[in-house]
């Protein structure tokens, strides 16, 4: 697979404040379309469960967004090119209309993908010429939605991937996605360490010039007590040593809401993995794998996560003990820029941090909630976040699915404790003394 | 849309026995493909609910049945395309392995479906050179099997058509299947008429020398009351009489299944049917039309049916009594190869017994059962029917979307009393004395 | 237990038209409170599944039938004791008010089960000075209804002890219905042999001067083809016969929708079977047994009693064959008056019909549907058994817990063919020739 | 209803540690049995939902603690009364064997209720002998397994009101649990003002000397910024307002989960309301009532209160921000002592914080969750509180049917977000500045 963001690969840091160039537009927008060049018609139309969505629905809402957030409000005269599209791409907002039902988008086999990809160019027909209009950068207010556009997007391209690894895997040919892609073996771990943290009053959340979401905001203080925190993502290795000790099976280790799901699911083991004959194989965009040890553990869910570090003697960060520490190293990792879209293992040597960026989100036990102070935008994009903030649980760090650009050590995501489709793993901590 | 059995339109009745000749194989494959000719790859990969599968299963499905059947057993070293096809596409065969589950034929992007018209061809290929076999007249259990397989397929143009309507309702764009041909007016309806039969015994069931289904068989001899059978179908203008009427209000007239399943899925009236600001609109494979008064209700479940016979002061007919009536009547009338793909109106004069054939399926009040003496065949083609023959209803006579030649008198079509996904609806009956 | 109908036991068949007098009366109603003697009020009140009622609810609903269809028409100025009851104690019946909901039937603690009864002196009273009436028996059809009232308790009675003996099943402690009763040895089963039937037109359906229910008439003619059927029940011992043979892994013998609810509910045994150290156990009104191989197998639904037939090389009999075999035996057996409430072996030598009334309803292949020309009676009453002809199958011959007077050859009980907790069971059959 | 805690009812606050003494055992004993005395054993064998249990059954599981945790392991020798019991009255201990399933608890008519308080007496017995033991003052761990129970118990008791106002709530009678008991008028409700706190670092959670929960451990600090709390409930004058504003129909005030609950529940107003004839009524343990609108709101959910508090231009305050301003007040109120078992009307003058305790739970913003340095007790007692510890919500300050002794200004109290029939209201907060 080409790389989906040339431009931006080397780039390590957030140095500069993002600004909705045509540029970064047109390289963002694109690098969705990448995402679906090894996709059939009918690969991107299909939806596997009601909370994944077909490639091709992506396609068109993030391109909705733009519409009814950017042209709509701010072109005069802009033309939607098919009146239904309000109301088929729209995925939550209550405020401009009625959303097509969630598990129902894969029952639309119009628009077709062409269709679709017309919408977009003429979406982006519009978003150009509004883009190069001369005061264009007086208007501070509809920049920043045009931003938001293309963080969205970005989510979006995320979610693109999980939904098509998801909906592949539903299917007994067991598809490849990444065709023809090396996969790098795998390094050998270092051993696990603890980076310590002495507590006290400090700071989260995102006061900076560039981009951030409303619910990194606002910066406030978090009072901490003493703890220690990984130095290493948790392996497949350890996650088979987990299995092997009865871990799907013991009640003791596991919250009661987690046990049930795990039974009702027949979960023994994380989504994806399948006992081959030659032992655990599990499934990746690049078709079916050996486990391989050394590589984290991904797509399990918080559940999970709480259940293994309970076994292990430690327990799940709080979303403040890691941001704390995160805030001082590089946004560098294995993100989709590197085009492997599966987790590999941590490597080098020494008890420095890794992985904190990039290879798998890291559940947190944090409950996903509004920061003290928060305030949604007015407005439809009020919706954007804060109406989530109740049964889910904050993630943190980006994956091997996400763009390097759109993370910060500041960035939550959020999904249910039982949601495992996500390329989730789990980081330890403990308390000090 | 083109003829899709341009050689067989102009036959009427079934004089001789249909044979698996080369080129009647190649006419009915070549029919299903047909069908799929306005269909995207998109359209074709879809599933609108558990009961109705995507037109690519179909294309693969009946393609797998000569496999399984025919190629496998009857060709020396024969080799299928796909390993993986005999689980994906066997629909409900027990004996021959385990069939991939009906609710997920969804969920599968691939084989695309070029893919599945090349599994065609190669399937075709194996079938054209097994039908030029010089000894080929003499194997005459091969060439019923052969049949068999002919006649499947012909079921499944059918299924194809009704299962596309049902998606194409799910998409709020409301697309047209059949683009750019005219549905002819409805023409003014008779007056209906009673045809009355004096009962005493009679036969049922097929004897002759062509194709019949194995639930047609034995023929048999049933002991009949008078009845009368009414000359016409039911019309739409009369359904909405018993909808001003509170028919579908009135638990007096229902079944206590039957209300019920009404009242839990909100039903006012027929499937399709919408109410507009001009009047009552349906969904038709040509897209939304008004209501016809004067053509044929169509998309009612027996429950209906049988409610709306209960509100008439009549009753559902027996399908022993449809059959003797029909039996002397010539099967022609509004078939698939008409291409109008919708009920239409009676038309004309006098009190003859219109529209038996073609149109909508005519719901009886006979529960779908065996006949006395009935046996199923040896081996995995005893699965065909038999095991089907509980809460079903018999309907008679085919539809709008069935081949002409494929109906007899004798045929039986079933469904739960539930179905409204076909093209079913209504002819009345009544004892008499 | 003591005998419930005392009057009625020696009574065989039933000679004379049964009139409601004041004794016959009372006798039925006492009996139904008898069988609540075994019971707390705690027992009474609970529900164990949508299916089943509390028996409290069938000592009221069976006073409510008297009340509104007998003393609220027929006795000026009658008052109900309570106007809710109008509303909590309709079974089904949408002509005279909104039923309040089955599967809540289990949520009422009040009325109390003193207070139920209460309302039974209330009505019985009513009842007991309406019999006293000097001109009421000139009024044929106030009797005719009072009559039904009595049957319809009559069938309660068994609905009473069958709901009971499920509901007792759910509780780990497996209470005992019938305490300090003995449970008579089962004798040897003589060998299955066949009665044989010419075939031909024959009548069924009820003319006698006596009760009947309206779905046993009109008496009309059928024609059949020839037949036998089997000299008695099948048996325990046959059953595990066909268990080890697979029978309940084996999708050959089973229809489909049979073998699918077969495998959804985890069966592998009859209802109330168990697996224990020694064996076999099943669940009864006296408590858990051993499972006599020599007793009719009971608790089976009508998809296993046809996959057994189908194992047997045999068939279920038509409801019309088992009537004009049965029309010539004395309605004798093993009923409730006999206090068992348990089927038994058939005992006896030589090949008569045996245990073709009492021990366990049998299973025909017969859907139930209305005889022809049968009409429902006009009003209210009209619901009581027409608007149930639809997914159910005809049962024949009554039960260890049916009334043995209320049992007709012509007598058609009807359940869906999942049901398994009647005390239902199978007789095989097959076509001669 | 006589006073279920009379020797209690004059004291306010906690100023000794709660010794198990033979008498307060006893008490609180006794008080569970009180609490049934306007029950039937009908109304305590009754279950109406999963959620909730029958009154037998807390009468039941309350002696199960004792046998289990105390009886069992202190006991040489001690002999429970059935062996069954050990399986059908475990919550959901799983370390100490498999409970039977909650949603069964309302099928068990045995054990009956009088040999459940039987069970009772057999454990009142062994309790008693227990707690004379001369050094049983010596055995610290001992009595705080015996305080647990007896905390435990009190829970139940609470439960034990809140299940059996919703089971009579689904019987049309709409019984009344307290009969002859005068509810008192409400008085006006002062204007709501504000409480202001300045922020900063405060200490919440339990290490006096007296009995606490593991979840109120350990004893830490927390970081504030200013808030304020609102001095009173809202009350239901003011949820009408909101209802009258459109409150359960306006999306931009609901989490998105709330929405989707509320209007799959379709909830318009507060649990237990319905709208009569003169304006909105609710139901009581004292049967109907009208809406009174200076009582308190109860029976809503946290997603209500949340929706509530934004159309307030508030917000839930957090269970730290709860606490900090408790922790000063003297625990009374309208506690179950009082008898009522409704909430009440704030009355009085002037601007203190009313009704912090009693009346109705209140719901924060806080998602239940560990305390830093949290450690559930070793053995099964570590699954009383830890394994909850999500998707669910803490309330705050006990209810009008909370003993008051039970309560603490640091007790935790935890529901499901959208959980309404438990007594549960609103305190509004806000942040300053």
């Amino acid at each position: 697979m080409e790389p989906i963001y040339a431009e931006e690969s080397a780039r390590h840091a957030q140095p500069l404040p993002l600004i909705p160039t045509p540029d970064r537009y047109a390289a963002i927008r694109s690098a969705t379309e990448s995402l679906c060049a090894p996709l059939s018609a009918e690969d991107a139309a299909l939806q596997s469960m009601p909370d994944a969505s077909p490639a091709k629905w992506h396609l068109a809402h993030t391109s909705w967004f733009f519409e009814t957030f950017v042209l709509g409000p701010a072109v005069p005269g802009y033309r939607a090119p098919c009146a239904a599209y309000h109301h088929l791409f729209n995925s939550y907002y209550q405020s401009v209309g009625t959303p097509f039902l969630r598990p129902r988008r894969g029952l639309l086999s119009r628009p077709s993908f062409d269709e679709v990809v017309a919408y977009r160019r003429h979406v982006d027909a519009g978003m150009t010429d509004l883009l190069a209009t001369p005061d264009i950068a007086l208007r501070s207010g509809l920049l920043a939605v045009i931003e938001l556009g293309l963080q969205h997007e970005q989510q979006h391209q995320e979610l693109l991937l999980t939904d098509v690894k998801h909906l592949f895997f539903q299917n007994p040919l067991r598809p490849s996605y990444r065709v023809g892609a090396q996969t790098p073996g795998a390094a050998a771990v270092p051993e696990q360490s603890w980076r310590e943290h002495p507590g006290g009053i400090a700071r989260i959340g995102y006061d900076g010039p560039g981009f951030s979401f409303d619910n990194e905001r606002p910066r406030h203080r978090r009072l901490l007590e003493p703890f220690a925190l990984a130095s290493r993502l948790v392996t497949n290795g350890e996650w088979m040593a987990f299995m092997a000790d009865g871990g799907y099976e013991r009640p003791e280790f596991w919250l009661s809401d987690g046990f049930d799901t795990a039974r009702a699911g027949g979960w023994c083991a994380p989504l994806y993995w399948e006992r081959g004959d030659g032992g655990w194989q599990l499934f990746t965009l690049s078709g079916m794998q050996r486990v391989c040890p050394e590589a984290p553990v991904c797509h399990v869910s918080a559940y999970e996560a709480d259940a293994f570090a309970r076994w292990a003697g430690a327990r799940l960060p709080g979303e403040d003990e890691w941001e704390i520490l995160a805030a001082g190293v590089a946004v560098e990792g294995n993100f989709v820029e590197r085009g492997l879209l599966h987790p590999t293992s941590a490597g080098g040597e020494g008890d420095a941090l890794r992985q904190l960026f990039g290879d798998v989100w890291e559940w947190t036990r944090s409950p996903y909630g509004p920061y003290p102070g928060y305030q949604p935008p007015a407005g439809a994009l009020g919706e954007y976040n804060g109406k989530f903030m109740a049964n889910q649980s904050v993630l943190r760090g980006g994956s091997c699915a996400t763009a390097q650009a759109h993370l910060r050590a500041s960035y939550r995501n959020f999904f249910p404790p039982s949601a495992r489709w996500q390329f989730s793993g789990v980081r330890l901590a403990r308390d000090l003394r």
